[in-house]
């Protein structure tokens, strides 16, 4: 002990990288060929794999080989398909071979860019690549970096951390002008459709739990917010003594896509003094199409906007572009300055550190991620990305529907159809409820769905109704 | 628009994927060839990047090989190289071809497993995979989920996650007690060496900044904090009606590795009923080897653990464990039930939802990176890396040093040599100020570093000295 082995331990030759990255490739690439042989939702039984796994690890080292061979025979039968075609659940996590590459540079380089000098491109490529994003997606001026104004942009890992960092920074800003005592009394606004990850957010930073109102929505408004509700409610609230602090608004909720007005909902904010975040998580990478840009209108009243490249955009898992009118206000909030990480550039504020934009001091290189995606397919291959999307939407809503069944049969059935479909693994929807009901989602837009798909899965559904339509009668 | 464009655009095209791939990973491992030809610490001035890349996204597809040839041309000059042996800055972010391959599966797959049934087996395999670490560490088996006494794991992106949650959960256990309004009077303990994420933290969580309480350490414990330190400030405290929350202890600072006593400390939590985490980010993968284990004695007294394979565990960016003692005090605070995400499983409480043990829903397959970096070294290769480091470290410390010099000189002298070194672009180390002291940091563990590199820094930073030394009394 103490002294050095003769033989060091190698774990980085460049022989054996290449020729087990070639095999992971090869693997991955066979996987994607069959994807559709296998069940969507995974039809594994809770605590399948501690039956198959050893419960101790390995004292010696085990080649690529077996752990493949193990991966195909453990793992991949206790994986619901997010890359299969039949897949329809949830939101699409839209891989690409650009976003693979992109990943595998971020995971080669191995850089950690929390400061702009612990690796400058890094930074500088993150804060580039957030100007060509905002510029695809037609952001007003002051949100870029080349704005001018003061605006600027960040990657996050997920719309949750944007939203901490929003909050806090909201929160922040309220409690250095009224006293940290009122914490208690800050409000944050909602829909009864939006994300929950913001009411989530909302309870880490501290806002007490009662503190949030969801407002709710109708059919009236297509189950958007409306600046009417969202005034009265701020108006109560005032009338009790509390603080308006921050609302949220979303383009594209996760139940049905439903759209929040920005422009009225803007104006409120701004009456109000409260933040006002636009959370385009899911629907925001339509607005690089002008035909969708319109649902957009009035972002220029935004504090902040959110979107998910690794949502709908070609990115693979993760990435989260934060956009912000004022980073300074997020910067006053999560800055530190420790010693150990002081340097010149910092110090003479000369550049940015992304470390004082979001919640860790550790940060991937995800900026290479999206700019791969965005350089191999260029912008006329995303527009087609969701055009092709839409189309295949536009298709499937075309296709004959159930008549409405509004008795607690047709409750009953479709909660069975669901069922029933997902588990014969051919695919995999999920439900929502709104206005009361529940309603079967076909969240159309995984990289390698096409049309026969959705007509096959339309052939399917109708299949299984049938039978138990047969089967209820007979 | 709204009609489907006869030939789809096919981004995850397995043939494409395969050829692509290949050119990238063989691209990676030419740079890993290469890499002691590139200056350590980038050389780029703020700002060189906007000046070389177009303002605005291309229209059209450009090829891979356009885009490798503008990062070896434009990215790679502006990266620090964060796997040069002869990096020696911050710490050490250990890339290997096992975390290379598993970071692969993982965007190969691409599935994101928020609750079970999402993908069963990425949740079962990182419960699995937090097991086979705690045992690796020999942590006391109410921390494992095959404990039987309720404990278990999760892996997060980073330690500034996993206090922000643990926090989180300590509040709302306390809040409950004592009122929300009572959230102003909780405070959080930490030594002057501990990480600035913990106050971070503190601050996201809603905890007044002036509640963190930063206690002094000396060279006479090793820089590491005493139990009667803690305890008189918490008695001050308690006097003063303030209600001691959370102490953080540290099993090797950032700055220089110091060792907080977890037993005596432990006590100190219990006695005062205030949560005990212990971050063990750094030295933590030490545990693995027998002879550096009893750094944790006491830590059976903690009430949550935490520690990053990311950092000298051969596991690519990023990669946080942590354990609970009680999860469910985690879940409590951190869970929601949206419709849209009801299951059965979930609703029988027979299965782990991890999107109630962190901050986000999303999450990546981070288990598999893990799974195959143990599988692949096996535990005695994992101990072999420790030992070698550590090896490598004994072996520096003992080749000649400066005599000490403690006037305002040696201060001068230490930061225009730190400065020259890193600009030599040989080198890259960093500094802290302990005691009062400036001291350069020689952070020892890149995967690639062998003796030869440590030597040949010796001799750049002894050359690069007495040059210095020469200058002044010429």
């Amino acid at each position: 002990m103490g002294s050095l082995p003769l033989e060091l331990f190698q774990p980085l030759d460049p022989d054996v990288f290449i020729k087990e990255s070639h095999a992971v490739v090869d693997f991955i690439a066979d996987y994607y060929r069959g994807i559709e042989q296998y069940p969507v939702r995974s039809q594994a039984e809770p605590g399948y794999l501690s039956k198959l796994l050893p419960d101790t690890p390995p004292i010696f080292s085990e080649p690529i080989d077996t752990i493949l061979e193990d991966i195909k025979k453990d793992i991949i039968p206790g994986l619901t398909h997010w890359q299969s075609p039949n897949f329809y659940a949830y939101f699409q996590a839209n891989a690409s071979t650009a976003g693979f590459l992109g990943e595998m540079l971020c995971s080669g380089f191995n850089v950690v860019g929390f400061s702009w000098i612990s690796s400058p491109a890094a930074t500088e490529l993150e804060s580039i690549v957030m100007d060509w994003m905002a510029k695809m997606m037609k952001l007003p001026s002051m949100f870029l970096f080349s704005g001018g104004q003061g605006g600027g942009g960040v990657l996050h890992g997920s719309t949750c951390e944007a939203v901490v960092c929003t909050l806090a920074a909201a929160r922040d800003k309220a409690l250095t002008k009224i006293g940290h005592d009122s914490i208690t009394k800050l409000v944050v606004y909602a829909s009864d459709q939006t994300h929950f990850t913001v009411q989530k957010a909302s309870k880490i930073i501290g806002i007490p739990p009662c503190n949030f109102r969801v407002i709710p929505t109708t059919a009236y408004s297509g189950y958007g917010l409306t600046a009417d509700a969202v005034r009265s409610v701020m108006e109560e609230d005032i009338s009790q003594e509390f603080t308006p602090l921050y609302l949220c608004a979303t383009v594209g909720t996760t139940a049905i896509g439903a759209v929040d007005p920005l422009l009225e909902l803007g104006q409120v904010a701004k009456e109000f003094g409260v933040w006002f975040h636009v959370d385009a998580a899911y629907a925001g990478s339509s607005a690089v199409c002008p035909e969708f840009r319109r649902y957009f209108d009035g972002v220029e009243l935004a504090d902040s906007i959110s979107m998910n490249p690794h949502k709908w955009f070609l990115t693979n898992m993760d990435c989260c572009c934060l956009w912000l009118r004022s980073p300074t206000e997020l910067v006053d909030s999560l800055s530190t300055n420790p010693e150990t990480l002081r340097n010149k550039p910092s110090d003479a504020r000369e550049v940015v550190d992304y470390k004082d934009w979001q919640i860790a001091l550790s940060r991937r290189f995800r900026a290479m991620k999206l700019w791969l995606v965005i350089r191999r397919y260029g912008m006329a291959g995303l527009m087609e990305h969701i055009r092709s999307d839409v189309g295949l939407a536009k298709h499937f809503e075309k296709l004959p529907r159930f008549d409405d069944d509004d008795d607690d049969d047709g409750l009953k059935m479709n909660i069975r159809l669901l069922d029933a479909v997902n588990s014969s693994g051919r695919a995999f929807m999920t439900h929502a409820i709104i206005g009361g009901r529940f309603v079967i989602r076909f969240a159309i837009g995984t990289t390698l769905t096409e049309i026969r798909h959705v007509d096959a899965t339309w052939r399917l559904i109708q299949g299984i109704a049938k039978g138990l339509l047969l089967a209820d009668h007979s």
